[in-house]
Formats: structure tokens, sequence, C-alpha cells
């Protein structure tokens, strides 16, 4: 554990009983360790890539048992072609408002052969992997805090369908009482990019409405202090393919006359970024709204993790020095998420490529429009001297022009939103969170791209995102996972939000 | 077939039959096609990768059998940790000379994911993959000869281990004797650098010593006339890893600020090369032997078909145009032959990925040197702001040094030769080829990069490059082959050098 830490996790212990429904999650959970892990575990086994409809099935089915377990009667909502959402309400009597909690329970693509152990195969270790952490049988009663289970989307996001589930239990076995009216909706499809979930939304908008919707998502702070992120980044995500000879080449025959792809895609790529990180596409930055005084200042109050986390990561340097990530969360960034041409390697040989390609994520801010910047990216590599399609060209494309780029724009986008952190609900939010779980970090933007712009357009509500992972869960990547503690601060933290 | 084809064609069919050797080879070929090519696919089902140790010993084997049943007692020839040269000699009384004859039996390294049948699974099919070639059973007797067979070194370069053997019952079975005394010397890591080649002829000067190497490797000219090449290009390797954070990290919650290793690699590689194929790499061109008037014109005299081969490759531009392909192998080159960062295509995340990878070759032409031309490489990585290392860097060295690279030259570089067209027996080898082919193109440099270097400078002798397979043979790549008519071609050919 490094310095910083240390100062914030004393800061959280003292702060974090004052929130009944807190309490009782703590006490419950103290009593139930097993029961919840195994339960978390059972999701967990269902393996959730959102194009894997049949399993997508197996785990919407799975968490409508677990609403009905509660007293919930589950409705699974969707359309032709469309994953469900699972959902899942609860009436108060006299309420006045209604609160919507999210999650998705879809996980990113993998590529198993990437895992230390199976992705679908939940396990605990008793520390992290980096740190050498070994698999360990499950503990009966009390599970070492710092132990952690590896499985897709133990940290992003079935984390979340668990911690509300428990949390709920907590709640009832305390005789606690929600004041709200409270729903559930658990998206299938969110890393395909919740392609469907606006029209899903659109066609039942009575049912999924709501005064604000809690987007149970992401990771805590870098320092572990709980997070509250008031938007998300948006993005919108291009897939670039160049293309040199019908077939790959023996290098020493043709290599100087045959255009290597490979060649082609490096000196288009470094046209788009200039070396400090400054993107180079013509109007990338045009619209971008600045943030207000409120913003400014939560983002000057942020701790700063940077150098903490350049030490984990085994960085030398960042982009965009000196500036902060806190601050750079709300600049818009132009990413190579994948890159490949012929092979490197051991199966490596001598020839000239004969495509190459590269995957492109851009993260917007608000003000700017995701097919907007689509269009504008895709504008710059035609200024480059490229053909553009959008289908693999045909030979007769390839020939009749000197450079053919296919680029396709992935479904998905969507924009980015900022909820003011100076409504009544927002500071309410505020103080809840912070009466559960102590010292808060807040930000203006989170740098996940939740669909949060989606949600408000169809429903004309406001969202707000509260991460309960922690920051180091690989997510995303091959070894995701959830420190335990971080599971059992969730199910305080939606205990708390539930009864507000 | 193209219209260049259709003219160079006739000409070689009207040339063919000058040379007695190759009228005999002709003849006897046309007896015993089936027992060519079962003994032929025989030789491709081991497989070749210089790298798998057992199999290159059943290879050795398996030639060294080939020898003996012809009546030549095979050596097999080897240094500790080597794969064995397979030596055989035919001592003709009253020679004056020395013509050594020199293939590979190991073949590039590959991926059988990427191939349409098993790679040494040989297979026929009756025309090309692209042209939609279906496998069809092994004629009794006649082959079509526009049939291909389809497997790992069917080109490059068993194929010449077959054409030698089999012109070698030619002679015999016409009753044909040889002038020269006549070595043959069968490599089994060419593909992996020729590493221990110079050692092995080093330890064994006389045995292996002659008055001209025939370097019996690489595909005939593009318009399928016989190629004779005097000299060939040099090669360095270079394979450089960048690095971004130690694990992959949310391109959503890190874009910006952790340095995108994909980004920095296609920003390092652009620098290398500007957009017109011109190398930027300080002192790159610095030393290249400029062509013999000979040399220029032979340069000059070769067919185009540049045109032709755009066509057949899907190519609407070529790098340095409007230079010529026959001109600029004589230019050193810098090629990409594989790059990868994180996945591509369906397995892609949104990540920032943790290390860049790309392997570049840089062949060489005379007057460079290939561990000087790998260290201008490597300075100009430093001069892009790189922090060196030759090994996976440390924690320590990543985090000390704002850009690491791990810059690792591939052992097995070697030089560019050319031999003089103007000599004597360069002289004598055209006739004797264009007596047995027909018109032949002659060019000062093949492109491929066989160890001419090296075997010129252990044994003080000479080395001319004479290819057998078709340009499009998919050497190095998936579905590697040899087109029928070309193993025929070679068998005439090979006759007709071995009686000279």
């Amino acid at each position: 554990m490094n310095r910083l830490l240390g100062v914030f996790l004393i800061a959280s212990a003292a702060f974090a009983q004052e929130n009944p429904a807190a309490q009782a999650a703590h006490k419950w959970r103290k009593q139930h360790e097993r029961a919840i892990v195994d339960e978390f575990i059972a999701l967990l086994s269902i393996p959730n890539i959102a194009t894997d409809r049949a399993n997508i099935q197996r785990n919407a089915d799975f968490i409508a048992k677990m609403l009905e377990k509660r007293g919930i009667t589950p409705k699974l909502v969707s359309i032709p072609g469309a994953n469900p959402v699972v959902f899942g309400e609860i009436r108060t009597p006299g309420a006045t408002r209604t609160l919507v909690f999210y999650a998705h329970y879809d996980g990113q693509p993998l590529d198993p052969k990437e895992w230390a152990t199976p992705p679908f195969s939940p396990v605990l270790r008793d520390k992290s992997l980096e740190k050498d952490g070994r698999v360990i049988p499950l503990p009966a009663s009390q599970f070492d805090p710092e132990s952690r289970i590896y499985a897709r989307s133990a940290g992003d996001d079935k984390t979340n369908v668990m911690t509300l589930m428990a949390a709920l239990d907590a709640i009832r076995a305390a005789g606690l009482k929600t004041k709200s009216n409270i729903k559930f909706a658990f998206e299938g499809e969110e890393e395909a990019g919740s392609i469907n979930l606006g029209s899903i939304l659109d066609a039942n908008k009575q049912l999924f409405s709501g005064d604000m919707w809690f987007i149970c998502d992401g990771p805590v702070h870098q320092t572990r202090q709980q997070l509250i992120t008031f938007g998300a980044r948006g993005i919108t995500t291009v897939d670039v393919t160049l293309y040199g000879p019908r077939r790959e080449l023996h290098s020493g025959h043709y290599g100087n006359w045959a255009p290597n792809p490979a060649m082609a895609l490096a000196q288009l790529l470094a046209s788009m970024k200039d070396e400090s990180g400054h993107i180079l596409v013509d109007h990338f930055y045009d619209g971008v709204e600045p943030l207000s005084d409120t913003e400014k200042r939560a983002v000057a109050n942020a701790p700063d993790a940077d150098r903490d986390l350049m030490r984990e990561l085994w960085l030398g340097s960042t982009e965009n020095a000196p500036r902060h990530l806190a601050d750079l969360i709300n600049v818009p960034s132009l990413n190579i998420r994948g890159m490949a041409s012929s092979r490197t390697g051991a199966g490596a040989s001598n020839v000239i490529p004969s495509t190459a390609t590269a995957s492109i994520d851009m993260r917007l801010v608000k003000g700017m429009d995701h097919a907007e910047t689509a269009r504008r990216l895709i504008a710059h590599i035609k200024s480059r001297g490229y053909f553009i399609v959008d289908h693999d060209p045909s030979p007769e494309e390839r020939m009749s022009h000197p450079k053919v780029a296919k680029v396709v724009v992935e479904e998905g986008g969507y924009n980015a939103v900022r909820t003011s952190m100076d409504l009544p609900i927002s500071q309410e939010i505020i103080r809840t969170v912070e009466s559960a779980r102590g010292k808060t970090v807040l930000l203006p933007t989170t740098g996940g791209s939740a669909p949060l712009d989606v949600i408000e357009k169809a429903l004309g509500t406001r969202t707000i995102a509260i991460p309960t992972a922690n920051h180091d869960d690989n997510q995303h990547t091959f070894n995701e996972n959830l420190r335990i503690q971080n599971l059992w601060d969730g199910i305080e933290l939606m205990a708390a939000l539930l009864t507000m």
C-alpha cells in the first residue's frame, strides 16, 4: 500500500458508520460473506459476451430469479434482436420520487488464452495476480478483504447486480424501509455499445421512468476513495483497414515496390496525434463545453493519484503532461485500442503484409456529437489521400485508387453528458454517499463511456454514476477481478442509496 | 493469362530444345511425372521449420536417402547446435572444375490456421487458390501444367532438391555424362538466417570448395521467363517493442493520460520512411555501390512486368513510383513484416494496450554492412528519445525513462553480394541456361536474401542464383505452392547445368 492510500483509508474508516442502512449492511454482510460470494460466483459463471445469445438469456433468467427470491416480480424487457433488460420494481407507499438503479450484466469480448484461469470459472486469489496472488479455497465465513475474485465481469459490471441484491437483503433483515420508489434496470449489451437500450426505453417510457438513474458501474478512485461522477465521456469507435498487395509478398523480392499497409497505417495514425498527445484531426475539439466553476473546483480538489499510479503502472511519462489524469478525463481522447498486420514474434515471416488494421476509440466530452466526430476522423483520412469504403474493397476499387481505406464506424456510439453538481438532488446524493462511505471524490466526468446519453434522451431523466469496483480490476482486459473489500463497500453504499 | 505472358511463353517454347540434357530431361519427365511428384510429396510431407529439430533430422535423413538411391554417398555435415547440411558429390574423371548446387530444405515459420489445407499435407489443385483452384486427385501420368502443389516449401525451396534429383535421373537414363565435378549442399536453416552455415563451411572448406555455387532458390521472373540473378540482397531483421502501462487499461478512464504504445510505435515507424518510400534513417544509404554498366543495361533490358503485377496484386499504386521493380531491387529497403498491439476485430476491447511490437526487415545492397545498418536503425530510434534495451525492461528501467524501446537484432543477418556478369563463367552459364530455357532475364540482384555472402566469405568462391519456382508461389506466407510446369522447367534447367 502506498502512502496516499494509507491516509485515505484511515479517513474513510472513520466516516463509514453514520448511515443507518450502511451500518445495517455492514453488520449483515459480516454474517453472510460466504453466501454473498457463492451467489456472486454463480452469476459470474455464466458466460456473458453480448453476442452469445444463449448464454445472455441464461444470465437474464438468473438475475430475474435473484429478484424473485427477494420478492420482486422481474420483467425481461426487450425488442426483436436485442438482449433483454432485466427490470424490477419496489413501490413505496407515499413515495414522491423514483430512483432507478442501473447496472449491466454483459461483459467485454475476450480471448480465453490470455487469462491465467478461465474467465467464466471464477476463482478467489489471496491478492492480485500482479502481486503473485494464488488461487485459494473460499473461506467458510470471513474473507480477507484484500483477496480478489477473478472472472469476466467481476468488476464490470455484474458487481452491482450483486451489491444491490445483497444491500436489499441487509435492509430488510434490519427492518429498514425504502423512502423512494425503487426500480432496477440491468442491461445485457452495454459492452456492445448499448445499441438497443434507447429503443427499449423508448418503447417502455413509463416502466423505466424515474427522477434519477444511478449508473452503478465503473471503478472507484485510484486512492480507493469513493467516487461520484456526474457524467460520462461519450464514445465512437472506428475501425480502419489499409491494403497492400492482394497476397502477402516476399519482402526481399517486392520490398521498396509493393506498398506496405503496415507502414501506411503507421503514417496515417501518426498524422492523427502529435507526440505531446494533442489530436491533429481538424475540428476535433470544436464545440467542447467548458466546465462550470463548481466542476473546476471539484477537479482541483480531487486527490492527485498520478505519481502513485505511474509507479503502479511502471510508467516513466504520461501523455499531455504536466496535466493530471482527473483533469484530462474532461478532454476528448483518440486511442488506438488494437493494431495488427501480418505476424510478429515466433510466427513472423519476411513478407510485405496484405492488410493492416487499427481499431480506434474516441472518447467524447460534452458538446461533441459522436457521429460528427466519426465524420471528422473520416475526413482526416480522406485528406491524407485515401479513397474511403465501408466494405471490403473490390479488386477494381483497390486498383483504381492509389490508396484505399476501409473505415467502419461501429454501432453504439453515444454522446457525453454531465449532470450539474449544484442540483438539490445532486447535493443530497453527495451527502448520502458521504454518510455511508466517508470522504468522497467528486468528478464531473467518469472516464468510462456508459450510455448516460441514451438514457437521458429516451426518458428525459438525469444520471449520476456510482462506482464500486477497485481501480485495478483489469476491466476490459484479461484477468478481470474484484477486490473483496470493494464488494463489501459497494453493499453498504447501495444500502444507503436504496433508502434515501 | 495476360498479354505479356502470352508473348513470352511462345518465345520460351521455341527455344526450349537446344540443350541435349534439357531435351533428355524433357523426354524422361514426360514418362515419369507421377513418380517425380510422389517423391516430391513425400519430401514435402515432413515438417521443416528450422527450430523443429526432430523433423529437421527426418528431412535430412530423407534427402540423404534420395542421394543414396542415385548412387551418391551422402554426408550429414554439421556443428553442435546446427541443422545438418546434406552433402553429396559426383567426381567426374578429367574434370577441371567443380560446380556446387545449393538448395535449402527448411521452410519459413507458419501459422497452420491461415492455410486452406494443412501445410505439411501436400495437395494438388487444378489451378491457383486465388483462381478458386480445387483439390484434385493426382493423375496417374500426365499432369496439367497449370495445376499446383500446395505445401510449405513447395516453392521455397525443397523444389530444387527435387529438380536436381530428377535431373540426375534423366541424364543417366539418357546416358549423358557430367563434365565438371558436381557437389550438392542442402542447407537446413536458411529461413532461420543461415546462422550456422558459415561455421559449417569454415570447418569443411575442402569438402565444400567449388568454382561456382549455384544457389538454386527463389522464383523466376513475373513474366514466367527464366531468370538468372548474379547476386542477392543482404538482410538484417530488427524487432522493436514499445511499452505503455504495465497492464492494459480501460481507454475511457486513462485515455489521454497513459501513453499508448501503439500510437508511439506508429509515430516511430512513420519517422523511418516518408510517404514516397524514401528511408529517413540517417546514413541509411551510405556506401551503396552503384551498378556497373553491364548491370545497368541488364536492368534496363529486363521485361517490365510492373503493370501486369499491379493488376495481379490488386495494386492502385507502388512505392517509389515511377521507378520499376527490377530497378528498385537494387536499392535497399526497410519493410514492416509484422505489427501487433492488443487485439483487433471481434476480440478488440476498449483498452490502452500494454505493449506494441513491430518486426522490421531491411534488405541491403552491395556496399552496406548488416550490423552497421542495424546500428543505424537503433541510433534512429535513440534519436527519437528512446532508452534502448535488448531485453524485457525491468520496472525500474521503464519508470526511469520517459520512453523505452526493446530492440532486438535477429541473428543471421548478412551482406549483399554481386558476381560480375562479365566473367567468362558467368557468360557460359548464361549460354547454358538459354540453351535449355530460351530467352532469359538477367538481373544483378535477386530480391531474396540468400546466404551468398556467407558462402563467398567462407569458401572464397562465387555464387549465382538460379531460380525455379513460379513468382506467385506464396513463399514465406500461407498457401505456398509450386506450379507443375515450373517443376518440369526446373528439371530441364538443372539437367543442363549439371552437364555443363
